[in-house]
């Protein structure tokens, strides 16, 4: 099949998964525009966007042809493959194999159970979820569990996966990012989140 | 880095995710030793494998450096990799992007709302988690709905991505066949996934 070039992306400055996405093509040097779309509002909920995009999610990737892709982490995999150079999905089978599985521990251990405990108890959320108190509840301790898994991983390591930063790195600041959306504050104990965190910090790709 | 070869398959053989590695396995036509560990009785949360695995998860691949992969999609990614002919990630950088994002479309509109369903509802299953049962009723719609997303997406479509089979189909099969776990049917009006159903049912893989 012949390729669709992409086109624009449509997404929503505050949200976690689209900060993923932006990070990515910073680091990756590739620019595109990006059009915004008020999800408070509720504007990806309209069928307009549900029509137009297959489902009611941010980022969309859209290209050239009139065809979408959706998922943050499908967005990132397109452009890694469109623009190998600097590769953020990992080099040799067992660093792909590696940044794999941290990028999906760290989002469903951190980034998830941050969202559930978000979107699931806060109010405001009720826009975007059909909420259900005890899943927010239930998500609380899950979350310190996952930092705790995240810093016993930076422990000697520079980055989440070793010595090169990765898609990994990413899904995981925006998770530490986001933590103040439910008020949790790292423990001055996670000394190598904070020592990572620091490191990131200096990046350009940080204040996209 | 030098690259550790892979040694065995640490599974559960009832486990869904541990059936989407064996599916992808016998797809790719790669042998591999499988041990089995007994989750209902709680042997993937003894210290004894978490201390040497790094979480209480199955499966995992092990390797000859005593390393270890989790993540059932991070394995699959290896052996895409490390074995590379008879591609089931896609190939061209769209056909890649429009995989990843219908396996995690699947993954997580269908495969996940059904272990939701299964594993805070059931009491059998409070081995396996601190269970939430408003959590299990909240996802009994998103089951249906993510049944009729995969409908319509595989109306038209042989496979669930297009003319190729891939993880995305893997995924979905698993899924399918996870229901009855749930005691959800498949109601007749979904022609399409019993016709890609069917088709699929032919394929040595499904019996593994």
């Amino acid at each position: 099949m012949s390729t669709p070039k992409p086109h624009r992306i449509i997404e929503n400055r505050a949200a976690p998964n689209c900060r993923r996405v932006r990070i990515f093509l910073a680091e990756k040097g590739i620019d595109i525009p990006f059009e915004q779309i008020d999800i408070m509002a509720g504007e990806h909920f309209q069928e307009k966007h549900k029509d137009m995009v297959g489902t009611f999610r941010v980022p969309v990737l859209a290209f050239t042809d009139g065809s979408f892709i959706t998922e943050s982490i499908a967005i990132c995999r397109f452009f890694e493959e469109y623009s190998p150079r600097r590769p953020l999905f990992g080099k040799t089978d067992y660093e792909k194999a590696l940044v794999e599985m941290w990028q999906r521990r760290v989002e469903f251990e951190l980034l998830w159970p941050i969202a559930f405990v978000l979107r699931h108890g806060n109010p405001k959320m009720s826009v975007l979820e059909k909420q259900c108190l005890a899943w927010s509840e239930a998500n609380k301790p899950r979350v310190l569990e996952g930092l705790e898994t995240l810093n016993k991983q930076l422990d000697g390591n520079e980055y989440v996966t070793g010595p090169n930063f990765s898609i990994a790195d990413i899904t995981a600041i925006v998770s530490i990012n986001f933590l103040r959306t439910i008020k949790v504050d790292i423990s001055p104990k996670m000394g190598s989140i904070i020592r990572w965190r620091e490191n990131l910090s200096k990046r350009i790709s940080m204040s996209v």
